[in-house]
């Protein structure tokens, strides 16, 4: 299969397409009449050169080659797929279509990026409709996996396999829409939300703001690893679906939405809904669902958190809040961290990953420069401390949920020189892990090393004379 | 202000908030009638004890006390906070309500988990309506930050401002909801969803799974991070809300949702929304929306993919099939990682945090296991290797979407023992860091160090001998 693709509207859904193509080594072809279309393009482009390559842990195939075409004709010459993204307009869309397959490979998959139009509707006036397809897209496309897949009784299962086939191997999930209907599955919940959206704030009850965050601080977090159903089912608790259902039903007669044409909840539909539900999660136990759903929220806040954002902001400001003081008493080593290992930072097995333990050193390192008082207020005045060498010993293996805590040592603290040794010990005591780092001063404006700020150097000399007077703490091992 | 909370009530949602207080060194009062309560709150208990504390990097305050009171008079006794977690039904609120307020002292805050009733609802046969004030949070409590903060003019601001403080000092996000309506902001829209789920079940479209995967897959993500409006206005581009409004308006009009009570599209309602979504985002450009956006996505992606779940899942199975085929030429060192660096891999300043290159060297570690033979079937037989220590110099720093590779060397590989060096460089060839690292191979059985498999040190020797031949690449620094 050639893997050649031909994209017709270059809009921000086709260019997303065209992304997805190009950067997972596809030629492509693009066409679009808007004479700024070669500038806009390159703008989606930028973005998906920045951000698709970041999801993977190897690098993508060699990006492909990228043609900007004159006419359909062109475009569509040899393309294994073509992909329409033209405005929400039938007959234009009909148009469209007529001219792809008078130049097209008869066995072309022709994807339409309609958020509205049924496959039945789009293959209406063509000459093989069978090739026509919705395949369609959520934006950012080239980060979003989903596609709604939605054929009509017209298209074979060959031109169906084919399709789910490619976009798989794009990284996208085809989710096949088995009855066509105007909207498709995602975009009638989109619709309802955002009519609801619009009462709220024509009502005067909230703001564009207040409704954001009622979603992303809340089911919105939800949503993004479990959908509706799974998530109900584990508030249904061990009682199951069937009870949620009867529980949350009666809802449906109460004034809660604007939008009240509500299906009657018949004990047929119940079952119907307990049964899927089952198909779905039964495999699991309501107490491992909970786990699972746990464990994928801490690991989205926690990117949150790294990113400072949204629900992760959230955290970090809370965070200094309950935050320790800094540490007071130098003359014994220096505790320095004292933390719960999150479940980001293990693998499969449940073992915290090797580089963890560098990180709880270099944390263990920052709170050494805070306490000699090379804290933020002096990094931003253009001195820090960087890493030129840490060399770690691994002693024990450990897992999500275990305490850890940090002894820290100033070896050596002089002039630009500042040399660490870190002990790290598990829940009960034992030792697992040992750091030395070797810490060089420098200024951030000439990236050069550089003598500490008088104050901090004095800091530093106090602590490493009053640890010099410990027992060398290597010997330990 | 003591420390000290009530929770009336023990279901799901009750147990969270018990939780919430306790995690965060509050003593807890717990009434509830129901014989099982103990055993329930227990449960919630421990999945709160398991994943909260692992939201943070540095150790929750100690846990408080917890109590559980034979009736709401010992519960309420001295509490600072009393959260009511009753079943829905008015009268019985009313009646708790009445017997809380009999024992409670006076400047309590006694806040509602309600998800229907309004607040006046709720104060309606109270002598103290103004200690009444609905709280209502999402499931699970003890993980999600908002709070539906709902006050009614019977509420004074200094009770609202109490009640705010205190939930922000718990990590939650209160949000005000400014008028009292029914089910307030969050449930109108789900149950909005919820009821467009159910006629899409109902008329056979979808089942609960394929619902699930259009959420998780698509617009889950999104609002994971962003909400709706925010979301929409970057689908507008430069040309703005307004433009985004009345391009999407006209769906309005079309069948695209069995919920099809609409306001009308006004220019007045039209300002209104544009101007909110001003004031929200308007301090951003597109372009710096679009990053944000796809920057959070990636990272929300990326911690899914660790999880090897939902759409993370889907990015793993991508990557088995374009990830590159094992080194096949052993003569000179082995390119082990061809990768870019994510940017939930760096700090706030871009930078690539310190640990990240030990990860790094420790991937090309496991590349190195798998070209010997050491991969996951040699892992499941129940060998494995073992890293026990490593040293890392620091030459140079990288950022995120910097493409780095990296060349190992294996400088010794007999017996048990296998000793690597690494090189990593940087998108324009330049040198930035060396590991030099030790590994044992170990029995998965008994946790100790063995002989490898034969095939395996065969091939371990055959590339240590022909790396010898090269130059000590630890001369080059």
């Amino acid at each position: 299969m050639e893997k050649k693709a031909a994209i017709i509207g270059g809009g921000v859904i086709g260019g997303g397409w065209l992304a997805r193509f190009l950067l997972n080594g596809w030629d492509v072809n693009l066409y679009d009449p808007d004479p700024e279309s070669e500038r806009k393009i390159k703008a989606v482009l930028e973005n998906a050169r920045h951000a698709l390559p970041m999801l993977y842990d190897v690098n993508l195939p060699t990006e492909g080659s990228l043609k900007f075409c004159e006419n359909i004709k062109d475009a569509v010459d040899g393309a294994t797929w073509i992909q329409e993204s033209v405005p929400e307009r039938l007959a234009l869309k009909h148009k469209v279509f007529n001219e792809i397959i008078n130049y097209a490979s008869s066995d072309a998959v022709i994807g339409s990026s309609t958020s509205g139009f049924k496959p039945s509707e789009l293959q209406e006036e063509s000459i093989r409709p069978d090739s026509i397809i919705v395949t369609h897209p959520f934006n950012p496309v080239y980060l979003l996996p989903l596609i709604e897949l939605v054929p009509s009784p017209a298209n074979s299962e060959a031109i169906i396999n084919k399709a789910k086939e490619i976009l798989t191997s794009l990284g996208m999930f085809p989710l096949h829409v088995r009855k066509e209907i105007d909207a498709h599955i995602a975009d009638r919940f989109l619709e309802a939300v955002w009519r609801e959206g619009l009462w709220l704030i024509k009502d005067g009850i909230a703001t564009t703001q207040e409704i954001d965050d009622a979603i992303r601080y809340g089911f919105g977090l939800r949503w993004a690893q479990m959908g509706l159903f799974e998530t109900y089912r584990i508030a249904g608790g061990e009682e199951g679906m069937a009870h949620f259902i009867s529980q949350f039903g009666p809802c449906l007669q109460w004034p809660w939405t604007k939008l009240m044409d509500v299906p009657e909840l018949t004990d047929e539909l119940i079952e119907q809904i307990a049964n899927q539900s089952d198909m779905q999660s039964g495999h699991k136990s309501i107490r491992e669902l909970e786990r699972l759903r746990d464990n994928n929220l801490i690991a989205i806040l926690r990117s949150l958190k790294n990113e400072n954002t949204a629900a992760g902001a959230l955290i970090n400001k809370h965070e200094q809040i309950i935050k320790p003081e800094l540490p007071s008493e130098y003359n014994g080593p220096i505790t320095t961290i004292n933390r719960v290992i999150p479940n980001d930072w293990t693998d499969y097995n449940g073992h915290m990953n090797e580089s963890r333990y560098g990180q709880i050193f270099s944390d263990a390192a920052d709170i050494i420069m805070k306490t000699v008082g090379a804290n933020e207020a002096y990094i931003a005045s253009g001195l820090s401390y960087f890493t030129v060498d840490i060399s770690i010993k691994f002693l024990a293996e450990t897992h999500a949920g275990s305490n850890i805590h940090v002894k820290s040592f100033i070896l050596q603290g002089e002039g630009k020189k500042m040399r660490l040794f870190h002990q790290m010990f598990g829940d009960d005591g034992n030792l697992m892990a040992t750091g030395e780092q070797m810490l060089i001063h420098v200024s951030l404006k000439t990236r050069r090393a550089c003598e500490p700020r008088k104050d901090v150097l004095t800091n530093l000399e106090r602590i490493a004379a009053a640890h010099s007077k410990i027992e060398d703490p290597r010997g330990e091992k």
